[in-house]
């Protein structure tokens, strides 16, 4: 799905380069800045070291005037904002607003085949065409205000939700780069996100045979050092054929028990 | 759940600052500091300033020298890491292992009542007791490595789980901060999250009547204007109730509507 970020009024140069690493870490790469303080604001030095590598979303980025110019193409519109307002969009979590989106998007796309033909011509009632997003086509523009005041009422009305996300009752000051980043890793998670590799290779456990030879090892090592009393052996055994049972040990880890268990009883041995 | 988060030779004073703030947007504040660049990292300009307001999680905040000292009474310990490793702890998604381990958590409160009395004579098996948390009271630790390297192999192989916010695989270069909030986020929520405040008040919504009359209001102004044509109305007026029913009008609405049609229809007499 179409998507953009657009930041108003941006105060601090530091917040574009971090709005611009946020979003290419999500995988998303339009940015817009309506009215940034610095004009030049996509060239500052402080800009492009926050960015990090993310250069290249920099490049792409468009400076307008207007929130109108930012909008083209888009067709729904999320605010981020923290303080209540007494009329509006209605308030929404980031998650719970994601699915809802994702979902109604899923049943215009199944939708709009069978309707096409009667959607398509829409008589002369009225309807101005232009512009419209194709159902299933949907272009979502996350809007952010500027850091000191957020966004003003104005453009939040032009919103059909207003995203905010759940933070501290007594301490709701997040960074702008920082909701950037929430804002970026919540739809990228609900758009399938991007899985996660996992470093270390799939682990061989050990079989249960396996885990009772070297556990009889252990036993005999362990009575061997005087650990363990053959006539009161209370419930050791069981409590390490659990604990180990926890650990799902891998052959590798049974062959190094193994040779500890040897080592005891090579050491008892030696001390006789 | 007891909540730490723990910075290993953090380089940059502004992430310390950005971490003090993500992490209180997110209602934590146990912050500590093993070997940072800046042995006084908690009073620098740049650290209070990206603070913001949370100062008091900086004030409470240790630095200490190793990270065994950072990690008292925590019970598990999730690294994050963005590299691949060929051995250690299950390289995991956050949400899917904070649901896991907020699961077996639950477990454990719900069996510890019965099992603590078997459990709190561990015979002499040689348990070593001290320090061990009780069951249903863990104490999770996220581990943070420093900006250039991430987390040493040594460290990382200490941990119970190694944390991978899922990102774009051609770049994954989250900023420290970024990362903070991000897990400060989804571990917040998973614990079950703030809640948001709606910031509107509950729309009364139009009866049918209402939007049926309305509509009847609308049709005699649209043809008083000479845009409907009684004779060949088309689908015109069920177009704008199917409009009208998704819009979901309060009754002010219907008021602002009605204004509109009536205004038409005065404008439409004083031109005849």
């Amino acid at each position: 799905m179409k998507t953009r970020f657009v930041l108003i009024n941006t105060s601090h140069a530091g917040n574009v380069g971090a709005a611009a690493r946020a979003m290419k870490v999500m995988g998303f790469d339009d940015l817009v800045l309506v009215a940034p303080r610095w004009p030049n604001v996509l060239r500052k030095e402080e800009t492009i070291q926050r960015a990090s590598g993310a250069l290249d979303v920099l490049e792409k980025a468009r400076v307008v005037a207007t929130l109108d110019e930012a909008l083209d193409g888009m067709s729904h519109l999320c605010a981020t904002a923290m303080t209540p307002r007494d009329f509006g969009p209605p308030t929404v979590e980031p998650r719970v607003h994601f699915e809802a989106l994702l979902k109604q998007e899923r049943l215009a796309l199944a939708a709009s085949a069978p309707e096409a033909k009667n959607a398509s011509n829409p008589a002369d009632d009225g309807e101005a065409g232009g512009g419209s997003a194709p159902a299933g086509q949907t272009g979502v523009a996350f809007l952010f205000g500027c850091e000191r005041f957020g966004m003003t009422n104005e453009d939040v009305y032009r919103c059909h939700a207003a995203l905010s996300i759940p933070t501290n009752p007594r301490f709701g000051s997040l960074n702008l780069g920082a909701a950037i980043q929430v804002i970026a890793y919540d739809w990228r998670q609900a758009l399938g996100g991007f899985g996660v590799q996992d470093a270390t290779p799939a682990r061989v456990q050990a079989d249960a045979a396996q885990v009772a030879g070297m556990l009889g090892h252990w036993e005999q090592a362990l009575t061997s050092i005087g650990f363990l009393d053959p006539a009161a052996p209370k419930k050791l055994m069981p409590r390490l054929n659990q604990l180990f049972n926890r650990a799902q040990l891998t052959p590798e880890e049974i062959h190094i028990l193994r040779g500890v268990a040897k080592a005891m009883i090579e050491t008892a041995q030696a001390k006789r």
